[in-house]
């Protein structure tokens, strides 16, 4: 097996097709609780249509294996190839993408029907020992339709935000595994101190993993530190209660544009229900979730806010703690070089898409060191999205996977609830617009260590 | 019975709740063949949701007349007052009307349950000797849920459009009703002739009218000329064919710019299939319409044109015609002195929404007169939308109805294929802005007489 | 001598080098206060600079006089023709109406010097019993160039008002001719009473008329009143106190939109410099002029105002005053069946350019009947600008002068203190988009006659 | 001396004044042939006006070094102190940036005599021993004039490259200094081979630095070498003419949506002249420059390309040179480390300002080594604009000068041919949006090291 994809490691290849089944229900299973109305809307550009998604993660399978792979393929319906193209114009025209919701017919059982139909062909595909080649591009397909599979969770959530009755998506509230233990405390935990030190970064295999992701590599890392836990929604009060979103002092020049002229004034989903004197009372705002509209926990990481809102919390927290040194977001080679660290930890804690909370959770000290690295919130680091030293895109058309977006865009690290457990890795890389704010997105704080 | 919203005559007034039931289940009927996806969206901000035109209509109902007539009146659901009102300052805040195709709940089963039951409390309304005053109100209801019957087709043309697939909403072509008779040869027909003449416009009762449409009034009519046929497909493809898209001397100054921006090359809902030398060969084209992608055929009126495009060719056809006086659009006094002349005819002979065409029709020439009066197209006029001489809006919040657009808006008359037949009238005024081309909007020519 | 320009009477064409050297030299003068920098910038699309009304009035002279009647006519410089078209396709191609402020060569001074050399060759032209389709041409040309220097004035208004520094175009504040007499009560002067008369609209020669204003015409005139003055600063300000920009009640619906999306508080150069709670104070408000930044007087005419808030206002004052009839704005040919009658004594006591005062003025009572028909302010009327019965445009480019403009425009009527005296007449049409603030448009009253 | 605002060496310290006036002379002589109109226009948002930049550079000094250190100060105008703020909020409000080239008034004779008053005062400032804090802001003052130097070129050229008669700046060419000699082969340099090695990157005084440039910091470089000379026009045409710009497999995403949503077809100042159908012939296209539009030369760095042009032309470079390893922007480390190890040679060959070529030229083999590292052309980097590890921003207001804008932006390296010698340093960071093209922007070619 060559390394085009990546390795997939024995045991996984040794049921692919269970596999198959098991990534290809949970998504279904997504969309259970919608309608066919819930699922035809867009409600922004980015933000796609319900069936769109369970549409394209198809569309994948069938261009990129059975297309390939399969002898005497045929297509299902030759016009979806370009309804479903998402943005590779390796495989020829895409339907506008700001028109995804536009598309009524097929229909949502259509749609349903042409996965039934896929998966029956991929099954045979898969029966009889299927080549390496095969089992690659199986891997990228999957862990594609797992991306998607948090892609429907939050493009829901911001179509039901927009909906003035706040529907339920989960009528799960509170949530059961929310902690009742008191908070823990936040402190700094030193990971590089003294000199600069080499690290290494990028995957190192076996197991998955995207081409951005290598090749692993020599860093370096000046001496830093990160904090314990995730700046919370209790936080967050504090800093909208000293004028956070209104003083020009805390914000980069293109955020400071970004606020005023988008009228930003809290995080996405935040919703004032009272105009007391003191914005910093809980009882003053409630949040959107999806499990409707509910009450603020102070102590629930803060999510939803853009890069933007997060470079600024930091400097108006340095600005709070002037004995300190200042707080920044940390480099995505520092996150990774802690991660690789506490990485099972990290693993078997974390509030992923199968905790079912579908919400960040107040943390619980369950080990030392930093805990939510991974799930709760995907976190904003300081560092852009760029190739590593060496980097080469995947060949074919599924090399636009990845390497085209490398500009003007941040680095987040780590999942968040809405991402599958087994798709998460220390070395994941996601990337946003710096001004993006409907991804399940939060913040960690870093410093220098002295 | 007092004449605020116009006269209701006898003989419909005996049977209200048949009526009642006539208009809603026609409703209801038009939005049958579609699927709850087909319902959802909002192509664009002027084309609306079917689910949202079913549940507007009942929001009048509700609003004008069990809320201010029924006893212990209580509302279905609070939240529906502000989410279904259209545009009523007078009855509070609206949902943004961008934003009627993000509301996925209620659900289109939700809205239909809404509506049956409006109707059970409207039929208890209607069951004793109504009062009149609930009767007028009833009437502007019915009126008001005709015309979005109406929009409910034109709207979901245009969704239907935006999908690559063309997807068919009505299986049926050619239609029927087509005539194979020869083509009528367009010929002018004199109306007013040697000295400009007193006429009267305006609604003259009984029978319900708009506010828009009184008071009668007298006005002075020049000699003019009407054209005896609507303009075709055929002539259109001349017009094309002689690069009329292309050539600013026959475009107003704000046409022009229209053109231009927007890169309009075609009626609306023309498609290219060949790029020959020769435009005006009608196998280079089809069409879009509600029966789905067909072939373009000459004699069929033209329809899904801007004010701006009749009015340009108007005067690319006097160009052709240089012996003749200029053609141009009628204004609205000169096409109503010429219905009320007509009107029996025309109304006997008009397509209306009740022949299930649903698409303008080649005309046969049925009797002597101006043809097509009544029925296919909405004819542009050159008449702004303003106030009738001594106009009194309705009182209330009803009063918005159609005042509060008495400008930059153009005055269209005479109804199309999409309008009820029972819903129009010589003094019927419709009116959209210059650029408008989804509705079922043509022309007819006029001229002065020498 | 025909009449495709219109009648140039005898008087007038016996001494028209005379004539041409008066009105080129008026506008130098307006530009003479200017710095080459004043004279460059284009505030806004609409607001064109002093330096290409300079040069546009010359290319019209140059284009449609010495181009067609020079014998040998080589033009002064062939980028010009483009460079300085308006918007004649008839003459070719233009630069960008857009980008006019970006053109800083040719200098003030090559510009100035073009005039001259044009100027000469315009002299000889005329030297010698020019032939009267020269003289017709020279009249559009002199008549076009006087509409110039009104918007060389209006737009610099515009530009001055951007800058924050409040700069001073004539220093002469308070104004010499403001009358010291007590107000001039508002009343309501009949023109027509009882039944409906017919009357006659447009020009009836002889003199010079634009193509707009022909063919005269009969029209029927409904009974009807009209203000005696026009509506004050003094009348806006309790408008504004009463809460007028804030409530949807007195706007038309695309009239609302704008006031909310445009965020209008006020006609365009009011400045708040105080904000006590009662903004029915004069000295809370000053006003932008060309004499600078100055105090509100309540007597002055309203001007600045788009039709949109001319509308509001008179249905707010209708509803201040609920025993008398609704007042509106009067159509156009009520306004000129008024004016014709009092024609003489209104020219005798306008406000026009000549004044000096550049700044509508507090009425005098000089006469019984309506007063400040002509001067002062333009007036907004209840007409769309559509073409008179008959209409024919002008032969040749010079057609494209107003025709093409009659859509979605609004009529003005009378002038305004920016006007030449020499300019106006009462069958001269002025049109504006509905939303038009930067002319001095102002607002009188009318009603129907009981 | 502290280091806030860096250090400046004992030999310049000790003539600050006569500095001081050699830096304000080279800014009004750039200007000098330019009439008022031409300094006033503001062209897009991003090229302000000559005299804006004349008056802000005038402000710097104001705010930042007589309002602080003058005895007694008082402001020569106090509503300069906002009409004149680009960007500090720590100063005040600013007037709005898109509204510069609106105020004609102060005229350009006002600005030029507070210039003169300004450094009449500042010479009594620095007289007698100038305080160190003195000499550190008005070491910033001027190199921050000297920014607006280069601006106040690229700005203007953006101006000239409107006007369709394309105006002429400086009329000198061809430039005396374009070199006869055959043009220098393109070979690769090794800069780091076999292992990643440890350099230093950063300003490491004495003399100037912005506080972007600091600290001096240890960074890591994998094996790489870079092109001995910069990309040139010629190499750019076969770009084009192998269908560079409209083939989407060479650009990153967001520049391929740029490349067509701006309908970008070449670099910016390029005119096709000729419509052959090879476009790779020179004479088939125009450059437009200060000097007028002038044929394009093979020879010549390619400048006024955005990142997104620079990216795009590595890759299409790649895939013409398939047995080569592919070819990239360097990023700003490799470049520095390259730059400080020839920073002698490059600085003395350098192309700058002072040249009065006023455009890049092509290079000639002075010696070993890349060529062209300082002047011609600004090098687009693939690094982020982002703060060393440690960085912090100056203290007070003039902090905003570089930080805040560290998010989406790009490094670019070494000065071009409008920036001074005497500014210019090899740990200089200059940085724009990926989509800047008004600047001279250009590129040198790198690569991974086997």
């Amino acid at each position: 097996m060559n390394t085009v994809y990546g390795h997939t490691d024995a045991a996984a290849a040794g049921a692919p097709a269970r596999r198959y089944l098991a990534v290809r229900a949970q998504t279904v299973a997504l969309a259970a609780p919608l309608s066919e109305a819930d699922c035809q809307v867009q409600p922004m550009p980015d933000a796609s249509p319900t069936k769109w998604h369970l549409a394209h993660v198809t569309w994948f399978f069938e261009t990129f294996l059975l297309e390939r792979f399969e002898p005497h393929f045929k297509p299902y319906h030759p016009a979806y190839r370009v309804l479903f193209n998402s943005y590779y114009n390796g495989v020829g025209e895409q339907h506008p993408r700001t028109q995804r919701g536009l598309v009524t017919r097929p229909s949502l059982a259509e749609v349903l029907a042409w996965r039934q139909a896929v998966d029956e062909r991929m099954l045979a595909l898969l029966a009889n020992h299927p080549a390496p080649a095969v089992l690659e591009v199986l891997e990228v397909g999957l862990q594609h339709e797992q991306q998607h599979q948090e892609l429907i969770l939050t493009d829901l959530l911001y179509l039901l935000s927009c909906n003035p009755l706040s529907p339920v998506y989960r009528p799960r509230w509170p949530l059961a595994l929310v902690s009742p233990a008191p908070p823990v405390a936040q402190r700094w935990v030193g990971l590089v101190a003294g000199q600069p030190a080499l690290s290494q970064a990028g995957h190192a295999g076996p197991g998955f993993a995207f081409d951005n992701e290598t090749p692993r590599h020599p860093c370096l890392l000046h001496p830093y530190e990160l904090a314990r836990r995730l700046v919370t929604h209790g936080e967050w009060l504090a800093f909208i209660d000293d004028g956070g979103y209104a003083n020009p002092r805390w914000w980069l020049s293109a955020g400071w544009d970004w606020v005023r002229s988008q009228h930003i004034e809290s995080p996405l989903y935040w919703r004032r229900v009272a105009h007391g004197s003191d914005a910093a009372i809980c009882s003053n705002w409630q949040v959107f979730t999806l499990h409707g509209q509910v009450p603020l926990d102070p102590h629930t990481p803060i999510t939803h806010i853009s890069c933007f809102e997060a470079d600024a919390f930091a400097r108006w927290w340095s600005a709070q703690h002037p004995a300190q040194p200042a707080a920044r977001l940390p480099t995505e080679f520092e996150w990774e070089h802690a991660a690789q660290r506490y990485a099972e930890p990290a693993l078997a804690a974390g509030n992923f898409l199968e905790s079912g909370a579908l919400h960040p959770m107040p943390v619980a000290a369950r080990f030392d060191g930093p805990l939510q690295l991974l799930g709760d919130v995907w976190e904003w680091t300081a560092s852009s999205y760029a190739p590593y030293p060496g980097f080469q895109a995947w060949e074919g058309p599924v090399g636009e996977y990845n390497a085209k977006f490398m500009v003007n865009q941040t680095v987040l690290r780590g999942g968040s609830c809405a991402t599958p457990k087994s798709h998460i890795r220390t070395s994941y890389r996601n990337f946003f617009p710096t001004d993006t704010r409907w991804q399940f997105n939060g913040l960690r704080l870093a410093r220098d260590a002295c």
